[in-house]
């Protein structure tokens, strides 16, 4: 077995994935780099100084620019960027939904336009798997239709529905795929994707249904994106127990420090988010005892680390009140800084979680590291 | 003696120069992080990697933003931006006289608006030294007015004789500012100013008069402000003589590489320019075929580094394919790789620089570097 659990907590669970890119252990943190690069100029050689096991890429944004055949002709996604470790590329189901224009959802697919030049694309089962497949990634995700979390009960069981007819063809192409001796990476995976916004019987029903299929992993998509929290947990505990337990489960898009370990201790095994980014380019600094905005004038003059005894690389060496500054003057540095540590907080928080289940005090560990997190920011 | 001339081939120079923080090899390239920051998101721990010997910091800037005295407080600026080796502060005169709005030029100093808020600030030569003392850089530059290259001979003759009485004041203010306990660098170093626009005679006359003064460097300033090469070229023939030979020179804000090796050629030391940085955010990369632009559509399957053998960290790991990709989508990672490989350009080539200095063979290592410059880049 390519995955196998090494230790449960309830339902949490330990586990590693074996992959052709080398093995991972679970739980972990993708971190996202959305057009082959982390925002903030993270290189993949910052990667390997902030305990990264998997890179995120965007099957959607990638296709667009700079196009995945180009990508392909120069050796895959891994050689484009290189990194070495494993790589997955989302669909490009959730882009296609929230950024590009003018779509058409068809029983063969999707007929929108780039938001880049505007130009006309179709992008269907088949083609989202021939596209990650052009890139080589490690995990490719099945194309789906992420539904909005408040689409009236008749629109999310019809489009459930489409998706999974999709996933057949999404797996039936990747077989193909694979099987061909050109293909980059032969042993590609495929993630199948569970929807039905916030109905949990309908999602309840589609889990089932693509838990049949015999796919390498299971993802629970369509989360984050509007519902409440606890609507979001209470998902969790209703759908997780339908998927197959033998497989690594992912929660897409999620999420928050709390919400990760809210995830852990419903079986989840990966997880993504661009919040360690996103905030870290505004200088919000994710810390044991909480967020901390460095536009705050209160560090003008702390010499502080943003964290002390942190081994990040901007803790090992720079101050609050350096990269303060920086921010302040518009210094892409001052992002660069925020983003590593941020990253590294995320990633070291996976890393204390699989030592918490490694030695059977995980829910004690979920416990104290809440108690650092401001309720505000969970 | 700190300074020590280790060899000359006709007016060249190799030398090298003991200061506080450590003994810097000429002549050297001085990388210019104007905020203390070098632009493109690259920190004092990459310095490390691309053979930084000086960082060059600007008065006027830090003044402003964060403040000197809030530098002072976190320790001075080596501590600020984590940098042990040598930094270069220039006056702020030149950005008083770039920036700065509404600047009234008095005998004592310059009335002018800050570019940031737009309050009003007055600094002389004594403001000048005692900000830079403040920083606590290694070198501190004298205040001096930068006046238009073009200006007419009795504003350039005027402007000269306030700027050499500037001298003697900032010469005094440095002396008080070293003798002080409380001085973060005690030893600061103080350079002179040569200036006189495009009038040899105007600027021999004052780089005599301040050649008595027994600073510790000279500088030329107030070219490459719009003059043509030529006449640069033919004022440091004039002027150099008359600057100590037994004391490093600097020519200030030049230039391109064959700018660089013109002025070696005449005598000077230390150098330093915007160049590597601004081109490099643009995707303009130098090698030694020539300036290369990544925006180019032939790199677009480029799988080539930037420059065949360089070992740079761009291009050690990344592709002009992948570079390319990442300065079309606006990603920060491209601006950071080009400008790293730049700064590496431009220190790699003063390393050769003085090796051919130390083998006697500088001439002959000019004329080869010069055939890989396109005419219109020199």
């Amino acid at each position: 077995m390519r995955y196998r659990i090494l230790k449960q907590e309830g339902r949490a669970k330990r586990a590693e994935l074996e992959t052709v890119h080398g093995t991972v252990q679970t739980p972990l943190f993708m971190n996202v780099g959305t057009v082959a690069a982390i925002k903030g100029a993270v290189a993949t050689s910052d990667l390997e100084q902030i305990k990264t096991q998997v890179e995120l890429s965007n099957t959607y944004h990638l296709h667009v620019r700079p196009g995945d055949k180009i990508i392909r002709q120069l050796g895959g996604l891994h050689k484009f960027m290189s990194w070495d470790r494993p790589i997955l590329t989302d669909s490009g189901g959730f882009q296609v939904f929230s950024l590009a224009g003018l779509r058409k959802i068809k029983e063969e697919g999707v007929y929108f336009r780039s938001h880049i030049d505007g130009r006309k694309i179709f992008m269907g089962p088949e083609e989202s798997m021939q596209i990650q497949s052009n890139l080589g990634s490690t995990i490719a995700m099945a194309f789906d239709e992420c539904a909005p979390s408040r689409a009236d009960r008749s629109y999310v069981q019809a489009s459930v529905d489409r998706t999974a007819r999709w996933l057949e063809r999404c797996k039936k192409e990747m077989a193909r795929l694979n099987s061909l001796e050109d293909t980059i990476n032969r042993e590609q995976l495929l993630f199948g994707i569970n929807q039905g916004a916030i109905y949990p019987d309908i999602r309840i029903e589609h889990a089932k249904r693509i838990s049949e299929m015999e796919l390498d992993g299971y993802a629970v998509g369509g989360l984050a994106v509007g519902e409440t929290h606890e609507e979001m947990y209470h998902i969790l505990d209703q759908v997780v127990p339908f998927l197959p337990k033998d497989k690594p489960a992912y929660l897409m898009g999620v999420g928050t420090p709390a919400n990760i370990l809210e995830g852990v201790e419903r079986g989840i095994d990966f997880f993504d988010c661009v919040y360690p980014t996103r905030n870290g380019r505004h200088g919000h600094l994710y810390t044991n005892q909480g967020k901390i905005n460095l536009f705050n004038a209160k560090y003008e003059l702390d010499d502080r680390p943003i964290e002390e005894g942190c081994g990040c690389p901007a803790c090992r060496r720079y101050s609050r009140a350096y990269i303060r500054h920086l921010l302040k003057a518009k210094e892409m540095l001052g992002m660069r800084l925020c983003v590593l540590h941020n990253l590294y907080f995320y990633n070291t928080m996976m890393e204390e979680i699989r030592d918490a289940l490694d030695e059977g005090r995980f829910a004690e560990y979920k416990k104290r590291k809440l108690t650092g997190i401001n309720p505000l920011d969970q």
